[in-house]
């Protein structure tokens, strides 16, 4: 059952999803989708609008009028029981039709004020009340601070265990960000070196070039901090730093990433200041034409306070870690839309080829995770020709150059993941919990310190200066987005 | 001076070389080529003979007419003193001509019986009584074993000091032989890893698709362990192995080469046969047709047991090495034409991502030689779409992709090295003494021992099996050379 099945998720990525794992056999034969809305649509008008979407998405398929006679639409109050027990009707029958076994799955594509209500109404109205698994998918944000995610974590697990419930950080059903953990532990070349006698320094960058569009009512309450930090920054730093699991497991892998979080050195006050920088997107032009700053948008205070954009600093300290930041930085309005990781390694412990014109430049892995993706490693190698001096060399690997982009979306991967209960890749309760905590300081002190500087950064440039300053304190450096991209030959 | 200017070597390689260096402007306008042969050439016909020779390598060049005005021709008798004293007399005047303050280099391009009886004859003739330098540059093969090399060498020693003997390898010329010690010593990823912790073997492979043409004469009595494991095979080897030096001068860069050739596990007798696989190839079938054994050529024995295949096991018996196998391997007639070194690195301590049907792949460094030059890594990263399964994907930089074939010739380096007085790629007289007394132990070996397998592998193959099962008593195998190929995009 999807809620908010006429809405723009379900649309965009959930039905070419399904559609996907159906045509590759994924999902058997056996199977049911019930889109759950508001709007009085039949049977008939939803089938012709998953139609649309998946032929949108991939083209022409001759397996389109097979798939869609799966779905199903009841219209819906979710604050109505009345509509509660309608759907419980049409899902037994379903249920009977499709031999489901009492397996259900809601998923909740749609604003979390209404997570709660739904879930008590699920459990009072018997939509659980079957012999097969009954798992619940909800979306991002998971409450905008600790205190409101504890309460709609209470509320939502009146209904449901912490194991029957798949938060998702769609980063995690990205590919890259999936390749992360086998970089790290299936190469005997890495695992030895990722540590602090190795590692200087990591940067994870997601930037974006589209500025907040029609989303200012939402941004002016959320902020870069809350609606990219809170979860996809925080978790691919988890993933990058965590120590290697005792298996692939759930519960394993969760765990070690729970250990990253309580690790992060938590910072509050002004000390923030010494490692976070907010930013605020000011007018620019690009080639395209120009562009309005953030407090010209639509339902955006003039005066607003709010960032759009994060750098910041973290600090993990255990002992692989002691000394290595991790630094962060995600913004609407950049220069280009991309989410990189390098990993920096620290200088060769002599340097035999020293040239004080041109020192050398230190090795860096790069992972590419969107709209690149691949791995590329900077190492040096002798300039032609001349003896004494280096060059950087790049040694690539491209996954789309490969496959095309056959790759998996994200959404696929992760209902796929949800259909066989694995939950390894949506985000444990003690990891929401944990990056609340840490992040709540912060947005605590920026709301109550107004940034005199915003904006504070052109529309089309890569973020404000004092996220640059933040690095040089350290004698680091944001390696250029620009020259870490694949070569293309 | 070249010794054997109308020959092979100086037509297809010096001439072109020299070319390229003068257009370069690495040569100044103070220079003068004498070629120096038996035949009763004039310097109209010499010059016209670089001509073509440079052309022929280059195509049209504006620059030509001035550079071949400063060659010139000496008809030469190597053993009568008379050819000498003309040569001088001629030396002189260009001497003054071309301001060359009596530096000179003697190239010997030509077979080795005669390099004594000329270095006796440039000394006792005075053409080293001038105040510059006096450079000795000598072609391979030194010696055919080591009472023989010594003999040579104490007779050029006689006229020429070790610092200004240059004994050129060529492969210590080229561009990614020469990037060895720069990937060793310039990425703080690689020097960590480079030793026997977390290496587990690595194998030179220099294959040719050659016979041995019309060479028979010289070849049986040389044989491929004489003619490419002692010098270019034993180089690279020692360039893997080498500790850093102290820094990269001449003096420290081979003091540290010695020392693995001191640390080589010497092998004789009837334990050679755990150590080193000899082959000789039979006729074989390509798509361009029949191949002709070896015993089948022009000036071969028909029961010849000269081996045209060496494989061999050679194990560094020191701190950094022990325990880890340098394989190597040479042939003609083979399936393929490259020379490639392949690092392969231990299994991780522990894998997580095992699947019974495909054992997770060990992470390889590919040095490509030639005739691809770049570097290859191969590493496991995640299957897409499947969760528990990796793939192993290259990671490649490729040197002739970007830079076409603009990497100088390993002869332009050479000469341009022995110019500027620096000897680091040229091999000392400890190394030759070293290599050859670890060879002669194998070649006598050999020579008394029938090969009764022979001929043994069949043109076009990848050598005899015995060479298969080198490797395979320890664990190993032959990465196959055609799977390591810099991925074209």
């Amino acid at each position: 059952m999807i809620f908010g099945a006429t809405g723009d998720l379900a649309k965009r990525k959930l039905f070419p999803s399904l559609f996907h794992l159906f045509r590759k056999g994924r999902i058997s034969k056996k199977f049911a989708v019930v889109g759950v809305a508001r709007r009085d649509w039949t049977h008939e008008t939803f089938q012709s609008h998953v139609r649309d979407s998946v032929l949108t998405s991939i083209g022409q398929s001759e397996d389109i009028e097979e798939f869609i006679s799966h779905f199903y639409y009841q219209p819906h109050d979710v604050s109505n029981s009345e509509s509660y027990i309608k759907l419980k009707e049409l899902a037994d029958q379903l249920d009977t039709k499709y031999e489901l076994q009492g397996n259900r799955i809601f998923y909740l594509a749609m604003a979390p004020e209404f997570f709660g209500t739904i879930t008590d109404h699920l459990k009072s109205e018997g939509l659980k009340d079957t012999n097969g698994f009954h798992r619940l998918v909800i979306e991002k944000p998971f409450g905008h601070n600790l205190p409101s995610a504890e309460k709609l974590n209470t509320q939502i697990r009146e209904a449901f265990i912490e194991d029957d419930i798949y938060r998702i950080d769609h980063y995690l059903g990205k590919d890259m960000v999936q390749n992360i953990e086998v970089i790290r532990f299936a190469n005997a070349l890495f695992e030895p070196l990722w540590n602090n006698r190795y590692i200087s320094n990591i940067q994870v960058t997601s930037s974006e070039t589209l500025g907040v569009e029609e989303r200012g009512r939402y941004y002016e309450k959320s902020g870069a901090l809350r609606d990219m930090v809170q979860n996809h920054m925080l978790q691919m730093v988890a993933l990058l730093a965590m120590e290697p699991p005792i298996r692939l497991t759930t519960d394993e892998v969760r765990s070690e990433k729970v250990k990253v979080f309580r690790a992060l050195r938590p910072i509050e006050g002004e000390e923030i200041e010494d490692y976070f920088v907010r930013g605020q997107y000011d007018k620019g032009s690009i080639t395209e034409g120009d562009l309005t700053g953030y407090r010209d948008e639509v339902n955006v205070d003039p005066e607003s306070n709010t960032e759009t954009y994060v750098a910041g600093k973290l600090m993990i300290d255990n002992f692989r870690w002691a000394g290595v930041p991790f630094y962060i930085r995600t913004g609407k309005r950049m220069s280009s839309k991309a989410t990189k990781i390098v990993v920096q390694f620290k200088d060769i412990p002599m340097n035999l080829y020293y040239n004080p014109e041109e020192p050398l430049a230190p090795n860096l892995l790069v992972i590419h995770i969107q709209p690149e993706e691949g791995i590329t490693l900077h190492l040096n190698a002798k300039h032609s020709g001349d003896k004494l001096k280096t060059k950087t060399v790049k040694l690539s690997y491209s996954n789309t150059g490969i496959h095309g982009m056959n790759t998996p979306e994200a959404y696929e991967k992760l209902l796929h993941d949800c259909m066989l209960g694995d939950a390894t890749n949506f985000t444990h309760w003690d990891e929401v919990k944990l990056s609340w905590s840490f992040v709540d300081k912060i947005s605590e002190y920026w709301e109550r310190t107004e940034e005199k500087s915003f904006p504070n950064y052109a529309s089309g440039s890569m973020g404000p200066k004092a996220a640059d300053d933040l690095l040089e304190k350290d004698n680091f450096f944001w390696w250029p987005i620009h020259n870490l991209e694949v070569d293309k030959c």
